[in-house]
């Protein structure tokens, strides 16, 4: 713990009334990857009894990216957004357990950063329940929405001194690490899609010759 | 101007070195407009010459938008985001001055917030030169861009004090009335790309029955 009452970096980081966090990094990473393992396996297990067999496996598998993904921006990151005092709460729950331990990674949080929060704003309100609705172009869409938002999310980091993180652990295991999946999927989706997309406009200027 | 130097909103906002402006408001916008009446006649004309009569009067309008748009983004924000002492330079250009003017509208230009820097680079180095490249799917993605970038800048905005401003004129004018445009045409092109692009897959479904 810092001079100024809290784990965070920078340390000079004003937090009045921070609560400690109590819950360990495993009783809180335990809950949200056993979360996202179950959805992923539930998506695959029920298009594969309920497709009859019709559904490719790589769209099972996106089935299971689109839960997950959902599920992050809707359940976990929703209660950020409407507690502004998690820092400070007497008896904080899970959530505000999972954000102070984030804020190790990206300090931002803790302080809630502007552009953090317009981000989760967006996030929360848009491309979460358009998640649960992705089909081809909507998919194609989130995710050039996700890859716009890391695109911002690192870009105003940088700006602002590229200092949040506790060390260089939380560095590469929090804010790089956490946040590397909404590049990678989403750039293979989007590419998938584009692909997608290109063939049926090929496909249609072929019919209409 | 006031107490602190600058015509600015909020007033107590620091500026150190402040320039006034010379250049008018008619000076500023008169070679603005010039320019994008131009590059959309321009667009129209070359697009009815060379295209023989085979592009639709809808996709040269398109054209136009996006020669415009390409325009805007690189050619008048990008001294911007390269000019960081535009405020305090002694001999200030058209562009240092462009941004004086349009500060009054939204301050945080001047005070180069975080969030609006974040989205300038975006804008300027992925949506302007793809914008010149813009056929159907990346006019889709472009526009999503757009509409994505200003919601965002609507909503840091919000968050931020929603103060920014010199009064409700340019609240009006500069602030909604010159970002209306990035909201109402990629909406407009958006909707037109999707429903080409579900055509498209319509298409290629009858085919491959």
């Amino acid at each position: 713990m810092g001079g100024h009452g809290h784990p965070y970096s920078p340390a000079e980081l004003e937090l009045p009334g921070f609560v400690p966090q109590r819950l360990s990094q495993g009783q809180i990473l335990a809950p949200f990857v056993g979360t996202a393992v179950l959805a992923v396996l539930g998506a695959w297990l029920i298009s594969g009894r309920c497709g009859g067999g019709r559904i490719s496996k790589t769209d099972r598998l996106l089935m299971g990216w689109w839960v997950f993904t959902a599920l992050t921006h809707i359940v976990f990151e929703s209660p950020f957004l409407f507690t502004p005092d998690f820092l400070s709460k007497k008896n904080p729950n899970y959530f505000d357990e999972m954000f102070k331990e984030y804020s190790k990674g990206d300090s931002r949080y803790a302080s809630r950063n502007t552009a953090v929060l317009a981000l989760e704003v967006i996030t929360i309100g848009l491309k979460g329940p358009a998640s649960l609705l992705a089909v081809h172009i909507l998919q194609f869409a989130v995710s050039l929405g996700q890859l716009y938002g890391c695109l911002l999310y690192f870009i105003t980091a940088y700006l602002d001194g590229f200092n949040f993180w506790v060390s260089p652990f939380y560095f590469w295991a929090y804010f790089i690490g956490s946040n590397s999946s909404w590049v990678i999927i989403p750039t293979l989706i989007a590419t998938r899609s584009w692909k997608k997309i290109s063939a049926a406009f090929q496909a249609e200027k072929v019919k209409t010759r």
